[in-house]
Order: C-alpha cells, then structure tokens, then sequence
C-alpha cells in the first residue's frame, strides 16, 4: 500500500469501498472525499438504503428472481404466458430478457451456473425446483437461455437430462453473429456455429 | 430508464450508488447484487464505515487535513520542518505529495480552487487562514502546489498577493515535461513553459 491516509475512519471507509467488485483503492478514495462532501441526510439515506436491500429483500419462492413480495409480479401476472419458463443464471438476465420485450413467458433463475473450477455443482443451484416447477405440469417449454460458455453448455446439458422424463420442449436460445456484427471480425467458432444452425429464410414467416 | 427492476428496495439501493461520481446504473446494479451475495455482518461494517467516516471524521484546525484528531499527526510532527507550508487544492492532493517522500514540511488545504466558473471565491476556501499562520511567524517557504489550470493559476496570483506584505518566500511547483514524457508528444504550451524555465545543469549538485 504506498498511501498514507490521514484518518484511520477514512482508511476504514476506503477499505470497505475497495472491498466492492471493480473498485479499487483510488475510486474508492474518490467515493469516500465524495461522501464527505454529501449532507448527513444524503448519507444516511445512502447506508439505509443498501442495509434495508440486504436485509429485507425477498426472492420469489416460484422463480428465486428478487422480489418485495413472496411471489413476484412476474410470477403473479396472469397475463403472462405460464406455459413458458425461461432459465436464467441471475436476476441482471432477467432484467436484460425483459428489456428486448420479447418474452412473455416466466423466469426461472438458478442463482448461479454448473462450475466444478468453482466448486458450483447442480445441487447449489436452483435446478430441482425447476424440475418440480416442470412435474407439476402445465409447462409446455423450458427456454435455456445461459451463457455460450462451457460452464453454460454443461448447465444445459444437465437440466435437458433431467427434464427428459417430461413432456416438456426444452430449447436453448439461438448462437449466432451478433446483429449488426460484420462476419471478417466475427470469431471462427461463432462463425461456425452460425453456419450449422443457419436458418431457413422465408419471403414471410 | 430502461431497467424495470423486480424490486422497489433494488432499485432504491442501485439509485443510491448511482449518485456517486463515476458509477452509473449498471454498475450501481453490479455492486447492489455483490452486497446480496454478502453476509449480514459485512454489509453492516460496510454502512457503518460509511456513516462514521461523515459523522465522525474531524478536520485539523491547523491545515484543514482531514484527522481523526484536532490537529493532524503531520502538524504535530515534531520532526517535520514547520517553517515550509506547502499549499494544496484537497486531502488526496496531500497524499500525493506525502507519496513522493520528497516533502518534510507541513500543509494547508485550502478545500478547493478560486473559479468564478463554480461560484468559488476566495472567501470560499482556506485563504485567510492560511495568511493567519504566516501573520503568527516561523513561516520561510510558502510552496503553492495548485493543478496547473487557469484556476490553479488565479489561485497562486490572488495567494502571493495575499502574503506579499509578509517576510516568507512564496514558490511555485515546477511546470514542465513529465518524467518519462517524450517531446514529440508534449504539447506546446508545456514544451514552452518547460524552455522558459529550464534550470542549468551542473555536474554535482
């Protein structure tokens, strides 16, 4: 550590602010000076704020995606097409589904991804509950949507074993060149990829 | 705002650390999941780090520095030499010329720069407590170590008008190309600076 902080309640503040994921030392001081700067109020509106979303935040008991409520509003819509469940690893994937407004069905989060480098087996994750989700039927398909990685492919792979059983579709979202990508800076594997599973193209679908 | 977040406190929370400098709402959404995935106990020492560090904090009523005590350890530092006071914008900028172990004299933080821009004048800041000291005595060298902007530049004049009246050398850091700078890439107005005031060479100093 090459600074020397005039204040050990400063020193300590920095260190917490150092401890979140992508924030070093330096941002960390900035934040803190920032702090400094703010009314009481502001801070301790602040400090309630992320105390209360650590203690008091619920996840829904159908899909584990956060909620306010034992159910979520996604889970509780009735407009929403129950007969589709898309699988996600976290709750910023639901966010990101939600927002191509493409999907109408429910969620399922796992709350993590088969990864035996970190320890993370099937059983550490949310993969029975989905499973009871799907015998309880009514379910006609479960949506795959995990990262294009190995840790998503074995996820994928896992939960499409165990729901084998069921009369169930299961599906896993399209790989291919991004839209907008041009093909000479798209990887070989995904360029690969996109060639196998091309897809018909229809003058009208 | 093209989130739509599943809970009221999430998104409370994520409000909150996007006020901060530099965080937006993805990353304020990032650092609110690391807080989810953390212990109680931690999240607790995180927000009570950050409300003591506001509450508690103390600034030295010598040099304005930020202390845990009335006056700060540099000022009460009986080795260091108290007939220099080397003049800076904040706390970080003491630190940075703490960490160049080159200064043995104390400080005065004057807590910001004159700039009719933002509304500061030089009753805002540490002005007149900085002429105060030099009034009372044993100050040689007043060094101004402001960022070299036109603000910097206003506050130096208006401080060395200030302290013109009093027996003490009033000196400014030297502007010129960085260590490790290539010319080529200096720019002009810094190239210049550094030609005026070049300093002879000797072989020993």
């Amino acid at each position: 550590m090459d600074n020397t902080y005039p204040s050990q309640l400063l020193e300590r503040a920095v260190a917490e602010f150092s401890k979140l994921p992508g924030i070093g030392r330096k941002t960390a001081l900035r934040l803190v000076l920032d702090v400094l700067r703010r009314s009481e109020d502001e801070v301790d509106s602040f400090t309630s704020a992320v105390s209360r979303v650590r203690k008091e935040v619920k996840y829904c008991r159908v899909c584990h995606n956060i909620s306010d409520t034992d159910v979520c509003p996604i889970c509780s819509d009735s407009h929403r097409d129950a007969t589709t469940i898309c699988v996600v690893e976290n709750i910023r994937d639901v966010m990101a589904v939600e927002n191509t407004q493409q999907y109408r069905g429910l969620y399922h989060v796992l709350g993590g991804i088969i990864s035996p480098m970190d320890g993370i087996g099937p059983n550490d994750i949310e993969i029975d509950s989905l499973v009871e989700r799907v015998a309880q039927g009514g379910v006609k398909e479960v949506i795959l949507a995990l990262s294009s990685t190995m840790e998503g492919d074995t996820t994928n792979f896992y939960i499409s074993r165990k729901l084998a059983p069921y009369d169930v579709a299961v599906s896993v979202i399209a790989r291919g060149i991004s839209v907008g990508d041009e093909l000479e800076y798209t990887d070989e594997v995904t360029l690969g990829r996109a060639i196998l599973n091309r897809t018909t193209m229809t003058t009208k679908q």
